[in-house]
């Protein structure tokens, strides 16, 4: 488990003052790398280092020779074009370069002057995925949320028995998978409704959206080689926010007896900055299973998994329609979550999917699922919200929504905030559905 | 669809003697794709084309010279590391240096001095994965498996309604695809048996195979372009043959509702050749759904696909046990079938990949599902030979296996032959069961 250095001090300022104003998501303790260049230019893809409103260009800052000691080989891996290889390198060089970094960016620090040549505005950068994503895994962890949906798919059999017991997972598709700003093309697929003789190809009409956070998975293990729970944590490398887009119409039809398929692959969409293990540090909480329920099975449980394996990081999605954007009304959240209500650990995700030997690389993706909390205004799909497109969501100006429409932006935020230490956040991750393909 | 050309030629032979024997899997009508390097070498993986008993070194070859014009570029792209270049250059391409290789393995070629030496024999090599997989997703075409399978997981309700409208895919695990000689540790996982209160962790013991074909995809889509049914195949580079592991205890506490996953994902071992969609021109077949099914929905249907969709391989399953090793008895056979039992074509599991604007990448491996034939004896997986574990298979000097044990080795071949063609293979896809980790 991480624990606190002094990069977490809550006194600490930055001589980047956009990063010490108590609302940026980004304060010197937070510290998340993407791989940006300058919008629109043509300039290679490389590691960055977010600071209030810039960036720390690292190509940039271990050019100028910023970084030494046991900071180097990890800053020259975060300047490469993916974050694989730092992903891999493990959370103590990690924690070099974060206090290396901390270090060079607070109010006095001797690096001033030469580190801010090496800032670019955030406001004039274009992110990249942070990591070549080998294998997508999506897992179920909100019991919320599989109740909810089970009630619908399976009226007579919502919460399947194996629910409490297996962090339930299911691989998904790395291709589509996108940085924030991506827009897709509405699906077509298989949609046969219940009183329909025949299935027919059409596009989606039920277009939805699943709030997620993301695990980006740090050092591998090898095939063969289960990780033990204890040591889950330092497998992981940071989160991000996660948006599973899902066409509720197709996903019906198809799904059994092999899980979802097309109602999904057609885009997920990720937030370009990787918050780390460390930066989430100070914002743990105690995790349990509701009184009455199972306990986990013994591989899936520890003492510093119940003592600080929850994450107390608040979520919410919001949309903007293109009325909302025609007359400049701003996106309006229309649920808000917490990762603490998870019924599986990022840590019991992990060693789950280990536990048969199968083995994760840097940069693999594991999704959350969707983290619909104990009540209905915070769950976290418009299948759950509308109870299956019956109670339609109200939006600014009068619009409803029972689905998303063509030219829907969504947008999910999300950021941690406690007394006693500094509010830390992941930035957005937004994604456009566009008119189906003719 | 491919069609015959001057390399399909049956009274074509070789400057290689081994080519010409009749009996070889790669006469010089196939020209099948590895990646190899000599055993125990630190030498670069490169591209080999097989030739009988030999391999014709691609990189020492376009160092050699020997690929101008059109050639030229495929041949460089057959010399990388991985195929994936070359499977992304597209068929009319690979087809130019299909042309080359024929011309220049004849017998009587003025190229077989220079390209002797360019030679190393199959006896010496070690194989890599053909490519980087991008992205692993299993189909479950057989419709025969499906109603073997689910009459035990759903004895109520064995094909389920969306079988004979979907062709039914779920997204595998990349990270854990080996190359044939692959060896992997039995998984362990959460098993309950129907009158266990509770499950446990153990160790498989309901290990099995999966009989399948894999498809690896050529040339790319883009994210929102769907593949017609009418250029699916030009989006294949060729087909290798899929040992798809399973763990039949596993499976049926893990897999509702979202699929199988740590059931399969431990390990999956594909073949080294990949025999291209051109060399199988010769062995096209019919392709049609039973009477009185249901047609495929028009954009699962083309002329082309019904007229040759099919694809005549015949299949084969072979088992080894530490005690017939130790005996020397040879590989036993425990199932045969083919490939033209599939329900649904490689066209049509591309185009429905594809259909909800999926991209595809050169290097992303589509497997069959289980080719289980319509008879018992044809069945692709133990599940079914023995009906769950209740009949046990015969194996020479009187052994019996249910599940697979520890150090059983499992083998897969698979050919073409038929009159007035020469037949061609796909060699051999091996994979060993070791003991579970301590």
């Amino acid at each position: 488990m991480p624990h606190l250095n002094e990069t977490h001090d809550p006194q600490l300022t930055s001589w980047v003052a956009s990063a010490n104003d108590g609302r940026t998501d980004f304060p010197i303790q937070n510290l998340p790398f993407a791989i940006f260049r300058r919008q629109g230019s043509s300039e290679v893809w490389r590691g960055g280092v977010a600071i209030g409103d810039q960036i720390v260009d690292m190509a940039a800052a271990v050019q100028a020779g910023m970084f030494t000691g046991d900071a180097l080989a990890p800053a020259q891996a975060a300047a490469e074009s993916s974050l694989n290889h730092l992903m891999g390198l493990g959370p103590q060089r990690l924690s070099s370069l974060r206090k290396a970094l901390s270090k060079a960016l607070q109010t006095g620090a001797s690096q001033e002057t030469a580190l801010k040549a090496c800032l670019v505005p955030q406001a004039e950068a274009e992110y990249h995925l942070p990591a070549r994503i080998g294998d997508y895994t999506d897992f179920y962890t909100s019991v919320y949320h599989a109740t909810n949906i089970g009630k619908q798919f399976r009226p007579d059999n919502p919460l399947l028995p194996n629910y409490k017991w297996v962090p339930i997972g299911y691989h998904g598709r790395s291709s589509s998978i996108g940085v924030s700003g991506q827009a897709f093309k509405r699906p077509k697929g298989q949609v046969k409704p219940p009183n329909a003789e025949v299935p027919a190809l059409q596009p989606s009409a039920r277009m939805d959206i699943e709030l997620e956070m993301g695990v980006l998975v740090g050092q591998a293990n090898a095939l063969g080689d289960a990780v033990p729970i204890t040591e889950a944590e330092s497998h992981i490398f940071g989160l991000v926010l996660l948006n599973d887009w899902s066409a509720r119409d197709i996903q019906p039809w198809e799904y059994q007896p092999l899980g979802p398929f097309l109602a999904k692959n057609f885009a997920s969409t990720i937030s370009p900055w990787v918050v780390t293990m460390e930066a989430l540090a100070p914002f743990r909480a105690p995790f349990s299973h509701p009184e009455g329920d199972p306990q986990p099975l013994p591989y899936l449980s520890s003492a510093a998994n119940s003592a600080e394996g929850g994450l107390d990081i608040q979520l919410q999605a919001l949309i903007e329609t293109p009325a909302m954007r025609a007359a400049k009304v701003p996106p309006a959240a229309f649920t808000r979550t917490n990762y603490r209500h998870a019924y599986w650990t990022a840590a019991q995700m992990l060693t789950h999917h280990t536990v048969n030997g199968c083995n994760l690389q840097p940069g693999d993706l594991l999704g959350t699922g969707t983290l619909s909390g104990p009540t209905l205004d915070s769950a976290c799909a418009l299948i759950e919200l509308t109870t299956g497109g019956q109670n339609p969501v109200q939006l600014p100006g009068g619009e409803t929504r029972t689905w998303l429409q063509d030219g829907d932006t969504v947008i999910l935020r999300g950021w941690c905030e406690k007394p006693g230490a500094v509010r830390i956040g992941f930035g957005e991750c937004v994604g456009t559905v566009l008119p189906a393909a003719a």
